[in-house]
Order: C-alpha cells, then sequence, then structure tokens
C-alpha cells in the first residue's frame, strides 16, 4: 500500500486538483454513484477530544474509506501540533484492501475551501466583483484564496468578531493585488459574493446585510448549535448544499428547518447544478446560498487525486502491508 | 508511526496475548473504563461488500482506533484472498495522530476465538469434560483451539450442518490428543461445554439438546437475522454477553427478547463476572450462555498488544508519517 505522509501534502496537491476532486464527487452524490456513510462523531472523555469517522464510497471514481480523527483542543499549547488531527485511509473497493494512507490536515482544509469556490463558480453571478468575508482565521485564508480564482474579483471586504485578526485575510487580499477594506456587518451589503466561517453559535450575518443577488457560501457551521446567518437569509434565498441530510441535522440550514423559514424539499443539492439536473442561479437579483457541511467523500476524493500525484511524481512510501 | 503486516501476525501473536487482551478490555468496558463507538456497516453495491467500521476507545489501556474493513463475497474465487479482509487502526489518545497500522484478519480469528474462551474460564464449571462444536469452519477450528486451554477436557463432540466439514475440527482434537466424535443434534447433551460458531439463520441447538450445568457460547451472530439456538435456550439460561446493546439487537440474544423469552435488564455483561462485581455461575446445574457479539475494542486490544510485540521483537516497520 502507499503511505503519503502530511509533510508531503503541500508540495503535491494543488487548489486547482482540490477543485476539481471536489466538483467531481458533489456531482457524483447528486447522480447516486457516490454516498455517506453514517458519521461517527464522539467525545472521547480523554484531552476534551471528539474523534469519529467520515467514510463513502464513490462507486464512478471507484474510491473508497475514510477519514479518521478529530480535534483536540490542547494540541497546540501542548504538543506544538495543530489541533485538528485527521488521516484519509483509503480501500480497495474489489478487494476491501487497505491502498492508501494520507496525511488529513492540509487535505481538509483545501477540500472545504474547494467546496465554497465549487459554489461559487456554479452559483455566484458571473460579473461578480466585491467578495466578502466574514471571519478572518487560518481556515478564512483558505477559503479566500481558492475563492478569489473563480470570479474577477476587484476588492476584498472583511468583517471579524476579533478584529485584530483580520490582517490575516488582507494578505490574501494583497498578495492577489487587490484591496482589502474593513466592514461592519452592514457594510457587507456591497458584496456580489460572501463567504462565512467562523465556528460561531448565533448568528452575526442578518437577512438585512446582504443586497439582492448575492452568492454566500456558509462554511462554519458543522456541528449542532452552531450558526453563522440569520434563519431569515436562508427563506429568501435559494439554498443549496452538499448533503441534504446533514444540512438539515448539523448544517446551517439546521436553524431554519426549525423555525420553519424553509423546508428540506427546498433545499438542492449542488451537484446537481453540476450535473445539469438543476439550473441553478436563475436571475441577476436572486440571493444563492450555500450551506457547506463537509462529507467524508470530499476527503476521500482529494485523497485519490493526492495519491495519484504522489505516484506520478514518485513520492509516496510503498509498504508491503 | 508504526505498521505490522498482515503477513507477521501469526508469528507475533499467540492465543495467551489475545485471551488475555480481551478479558482486559471485557473488564474494562464493564466497568466504564472502555466504550464502544456506534458501528457503521454499509452493502456499498460493489462486488456483493459489506465494508464498515468498528471503534472505540478504551481510556483504561489508552487504546483509540477502529477496524475497517468488511466481506467481500467474490475475493477467494476472484483473487484468491480470503473474503474477510481488515484493517486495525490505532490513535494517539493524547493527540489524534496515527499511531499504528496492523493487518486485522488472524486478529479477528483470534480475538473472537479469545472471546468465547474468556467466557469459558469464567462460566464453565471446574470439571467439565466434554466440548460440543457447533460449526465445522474455518473460524470453529481457532474456537476450540482457545476452549481446549481452558479445561482439562477429554473429549470433543462435534455436530455440522454439512458433516463433511467435521474433519477440520476432529483434527484439532487429535492435535490435542483427545477423541472426536460426531454427533447428532440430541447427542449435544453429553457436553458440558458448548460453542456455537455457524452463519446460519435458523436455529439448530434446541434447548432440549443441552443438560443442565452447560456453558453454551454463541459466536456466530452478528447481523440481523442471524439464530444459532432456540430462544427457550436463553429462557432458560444465565445470559451474558460482551455488549448488551449488540446481544439484543444483532447477537444471539435479539430473536429472545423479541418473543419475550429473555428481558434486555435480564443479560450481564461478562466484563463484570471478570471484575467480580457480578458472582457469575452460581450452581452446577445453571445452564449459562455468552451471547458473543464482538465488539471493536476486542479489534483494538489485540492490536495493541501486537503492536507492542513487534515492537519488542523489532519486526514492526516505522514509517515517518
Amino acid at each position: 500500500m502507499l503511505i503519503v505522509p502530511e509533510r508531503e501534502i503541500a508540495n503535491l496537491m494543488t487548489r486547482e486538483a482540490a477543485f476539481d476532486a471536489v466538483e467531481k464527487v458533489f456531482a457524483a452524490m447528486a447522480s447516486d454513484d457516490a454516498r455517506n456513510f453514517p458519521v461517527v462523531r464522539e467525545a472521547i472523555g480523554h484531552e476534551d477530544a471528539l474523534y469519529g469517522f467520515k467514510g463513502g464510497f464513490d462507486r464512478a471514481g471507484l474510491t473508497l474509506g475514510l477519514k479518521a480523527g478529530g480535534y483536540w483542543p490542547h494540541n497546540l499549547e501542548k504538543h506544538e501540533l495543530i489541533n485538528h488531527q485527521s488521516t484519509v485511509f483509503l480501500f480497495d473497493p474489489d478487494t476491501g484492501r487497505a491502498k492508501a494512507m494520507v496525511g488529513g490536515n492540509l487535505l481538509t482544509a483545501l477540500r472545504t475551501a474547494a467546496a465554497s469556490s465549487v459554489s461559487i463558480k456554479h452559483l455566484a453571478r458571473e460579473d461578480a466583483k466585491v467578495i466578502g468575508m466574514i471571519g478572518a482565521g487560518h481556515q478564512a485564508t483558505f477559503q479566500l484564496r481558492a475563492a478569489l480564482e473563480q470570479r474577477r474579483f476587484e476588492k476584498v471586504i472583511g468583517w471579524n468578531y476579533h478584529p485584530e485578526m483580520l490582517p490575516n485575510i488582507e494578505k490574501v487580499a494583497t498578495e492577489a493585488g487587490l484591496p482589502f477594506e474593513a466592514v461592519d456587518l452592514p457594510g457587507m451589503a456591497e458584496a456580489d459574493v460572501i463567504i462565512t466561517i467562523t465556528s460561531a453559535f448565533a448568528p452575526s450575518l442578518m437577512a438585512d446585510h446582504v443586497s439582492p443577488g448575492t452568492h454566500i457560501a456558509c462554511m462554519g457551521t458543522d456541528t449542532k448549535g452552531k450558526q453563522e446567518v440569520e434563519t431569515a437569509l436562508l427563506g429568501r434565498a435559494t439554498v443549496f448544499t452538499d448533503e441534504v441530510a446533514q444540512s438539515i441535522s448539523i448544517g446551517e440550514a439546521q436553524h431554519a428547518i426549525q423555525d420553519l423559514s424553509l423546508r428540506p424539499e427546498d433545499i438542492i443539492q449542488l451537484g446537481r447544478v453540476i450535473n445539469g439536473s438543476h439550473e441553478g442561479r436563475t436571475s441577476d437579483d436572486e440571493i444563492t446560498l450555500f450551506d457547506g457541511t463537509g462529507v467524508g467523500l470530499q476527503d476521500l476524493a482529494v485523497a485519490a487525486a493526492v495519491v495519484d500525484l504522489a505516484v506520478e511524481k514518485g513520492i509516496s512510501i510503498e509498504v508491503d502491508f
């Protein structure tokens, strides 16, 4: 079997490859060629860690396996390791034998960024000029970098609960040659595309902060109780997601479903837009919203892509297992 | 991280080490020091395979991880590989980083055999002389070998739906210097210990086939619908199990719970007998029955033991992951 350690991922994986892998597997999910398995996520009662497995099978891409790992909140202070730790294991779907083991930390950041980026490609207005960021942490930089490749943006605006973190995303804007402006939340009305990437448990972006025609990618909510935007915004928008079951249970849509701003049957799998079975945006005034919850198949797709790249470049470690 | 390939397991792992690991983790489960996570088991729609994950965390032994794999029914004919394929992955519970990868095929056979063997140690009469086997497949040979180490047995009797397979277990008896006799099902009344290890969907061993004082280990039923013994036998016996939740849902007890021969609160975790919080067998006439369903923590326990042995003998492969 093949092993691709975490330290090699940065040299191997590109935003383009992550984008292609995620776009393809979203389409496979929507055409029932790929399916996520039930998610296991457990508080283990040690080091305050959350640990679990996200598995799935993509029959189209013949990718089978899981991402295992979780969140160890004391890693950084205690061990100088990042708090999110994960590893992807791929299996041969023809035989069930272990096929590859791939470091999953950077891949998780890249596949999450790729998901909002895929949603922008398929749902944002072609003439989008201003991109707004709600959130300015480590993951926000990945989201912004990937998003900037999808439209000819002319300006980045940003808001964060802790404004002292805004230089993180300002730096990405500057590197891309774009002006950056810190705004208050009503200032988001200037944006044509908004990405929310926080770990908040109460909404910051309200429906009135968003102009007609905007595309919003809500990427932070992946757990029961988290919330980034007002439910009225989901009621007003056409809502897309990676997986409906996750969207209504642990995604941004959980709250809108509960207060009846939105019905589960109104939520559209983004993959349907990719494979042409849904038209996507239908007017320049429509607000589109992508609820990105993060599915195991995304992890498997980018891991399979990185294994191919590692083999191509002769970088993978081969173990006779 | 450390890698112990499947081919090394036979040289490293002993029945004794498997027994100790399983006995210890059963005790840890009963004292709430160890917990299995929800099981994922999916028909993937490719090669008729069943694939999934059994994970858990043993806080006492600091063992965290999962067994991944499943059943590929066409492996033998198509690829000359065994149909059950699994791999165990261990993680560092302090940091969430991948720690070891271990071939899981032989380990699964050994940990299943160890479970019935642990039940015999703690529940069979000390003076047990005759052991009866229901089932004579590959796994039955593992069960019998491990069981013979627990009491001074003087004779092995066996029944199998396909009698032409009985030489499999006769061979094990002969190797142990014991006489073997093929019997019909009523002939099982001679046995002091009975192990059932079939993949049947209808009972073969009836309550009337079993004498007072017998200990029965039901090891074959691990799926909804499977059944090896008549429910009246569970009604008559004191019933023990590895994990009550699995016993009543996918184990042998599922049918007795349904026809009200048994109540869930009557089922005792075997670990309680091991750690002394339940007295176990109380008389020479009592029928004891162990419903062995197979839990992820067993796999993690034997895998952790084999990693220790591999390190000790300098056999593991170290990969800078």
